[in-house]
């Protein structure tokens, strides 16, 4: 085998590893589509990079923001509005006490997975983006899918593209 | 060029596109290595999956913990201790409010990186693990890191391999 062939399955394996630990990553994803939107929760989502984090103490929850390499340059790059295949990801858990350390929290069991997808044409009556709003892997209800893009319309605007989470540095 | 040939080529491009977010990943990573441990920022940790999230109110802080696909893999299999190359990351940041949520925080100005990477037998005396904490990319000082193995050893002890984060479903 010559250098670039062995180069070639060097990467293949690296990205097959890769592969299967977006594919076989753990979470609640399911086949169950929200309403409205169609949208479902992505396949390895729980392996995607961290946009930021958020709380909020009022609902005693702690959330962690990730999106697919898409997002991540779309971030990094300043891009606005987010391209089409942007998928956005919100984990939320309660938070509850870190055993060990007086006056910490972390992440406990989870709330909501809150899934964003763009993709401008199929979505263009809510700003370009499908929303998905999912408990132990099940879709919310039209209601609560009707209020997603009206919040983030009225509380992020379009001069953010609607959406609320920066990268965090 | 024939089926196979193809497919190691896609697989190629998948692999150089991942490796090129992680070899260019947003973060503070610089050259400089932390006293006692001699551990530097990961390069590419921006791009690590999350493993959890954390927040010390009486600090006014907010922390995403990520991890590199060997602790991900760690963590999934639930293996203890954790196997050499392991390394996890905790980003912190003061959270500040989320404009146009009232009671929401974000991720707001960055306060530490700290790494931790397992090597067993390089870091026999730390249960096997080196630290590294650091300022803006600048690690800090011998006193500082001796208390980073006094405080895991402790605090989260050797039943959980010293580490405090667990795996956010």
């Amino acid at each position: 085998m010559n250098r670039v062939a062995r180069m070639l399955v060097t990467s293949a394996i690296a990205a097959a590893a890769i592969a299967l630990l977006l594919a076989t990553a753990p979470g609640r994803a399911d086949n169950a589509a929200s309403p409205i939107f169609g949208v479902k929760i992505p396949q390895g989502y729980r392996a995607f990079p961290l946009i930021g984090v958020s709380q909020i103490p009022s609902f005693g929850e702690i959330r962690g923001i990730v999106g697919n390499v898409r997002a991540v340059k779309a971030y990094r790059a300043g891009t606005l509005p987010f391209p089409d295949g942007t998928v956005l990801v919100k984990l939320a858990w309660k938070h509850v006490p870190l055993d060990g350390v007086e006056g910490a929290f972390v992440s406990g069991t989870p709330t909501k997975v809150q899934v964003m997808v763009k993709d401008a044409k199929k979505f263009s009556a809510t700003g370009g983006w499908g929303f998905g709003s999912f408990t132990d892997g099940k879709p919310g209800d039209v209601a609560e899918h009707q209020a997603c893009f009206a919040c983030h319309d009225a509380r992020a605007g379009k001069s953010r593209d609607y959406v609320f989470t920066r990268f965090a540095r």
